[in-house]
């Protein structure tokens, strides 16, 4: 069953933008991102839910997608994600970086299993104008952008595939879908 | 569904040790962090699957276990971890360190949530002396452990409660269950 799901959960860059996410929805899943493991239990991560449309235009317009695919910018008008989850730090508490690091895989985790379950998917980024972002949407000092989590109906297939000659870089066939390439498991267990 | 498997997981540190863990197992589920995301799909992480009890001696006795619970040294003897997995990062593939750790945390909590689904339970353990077990098993320069993970049947209760008065030390009653408290939703998404 969760091994399903977790197959299912891809990187989606491309959505069905007519599909509106609610708030609340995503309030619920957050909260169980609320729930997962933290180092030393201390729980440094906060998040802000963006569904408004202005809001979105400004996270789309301050963040990359797919580095290795040079000749696309992210998704088309009618393909952009539904809503986007900033994941931040809040320096108030005090904390490990590496582990405040392990923190936020841990929520992300949770979240997008749930959107998969829910027929949705997302895409974690992490290359993101920061400060253009922190200044637009004014967010307190107190706040580090960590990660932006874009939520969307996904409308494109992924196909997960063996990696050769260690090139990782994940690439779309003439069809358009996406390929990407994981080391084999006897590639990453130590014996 | 997925959310019953979130709220059941949690950092178990007392198990029914009789339980067996077979190696073929574990395998299968490290197969679940194989396909978890990673940032620039660099695959950064290895694994150490850990079943025998003179490795995992090794292991005990170069952790430490839950930092608040002053007086408890770790489990006893019948309640330790059936098994371990080691995680490493292997130093010939290169990262940005922060997103090594979002990774980590990525494919851990795939192997937690379907150690759940098997009436199972993990422990992440960060507080380890690297330099011992590194020695004693032979592990090569290549690999640097990131986290150990203790994996076996939970034999504990574990209650989750509201964080008050910003204590986030998790504690044990005089039923001994086991107590940790979490910020409210409310206080964790930014408006």
């Amino acid at each position: 069953m969760i091994k399903e799901l977790i197959y299912k959960n891809r990187s989606y860059r491309r959505f069905d933008e007519s599909n509106k996410i609610t708030e609340s929805f995503l309030k619920d899943i957050i909260d169980l991102a609320r729930v997962s493991g933290s180092a030393a239990n201390r729980q440094p991560l906060k998040y802000k839910i963006i569904t408004k449309k202005d809001e979105s235009n400004i996270i789309f317009s301050n963040i990359k997608w797919a580095g290795y695919l040079t000749d696309w910018s992210g998704p088309a008008e009618g393909e952009r994600p539904s809503a986007y989850i900033i994941i931040f730090y809040d320096r108030n508490i005090e904390v490990n970086k590496e582990f405040l690091y392990c923190d936020l895989g841990l929520a992300v985790q949770n979240i997008l299993l749930c959107l998969v379950e829910n027929k949705l998917g997302g895409c974690m980024i992490g290359s993101i104008n920061k400060e253009n972002i922190i200044n637009k949407l004014k967010i307190k000092d107190q706040f580090e952008i960590l990660l932006i989590l874009a939520v969307g109906k996904p409308k494109e297939k992924i196909i997960l595939e063996e990696l050769k000659n260690d090139n990782i870089k994940y690439y779309r066939d003439k069809n358009d879908y996406h390929h990407v390439p994981k080391r084999k498991l006897s590639d990453i267990i130590i014996t």
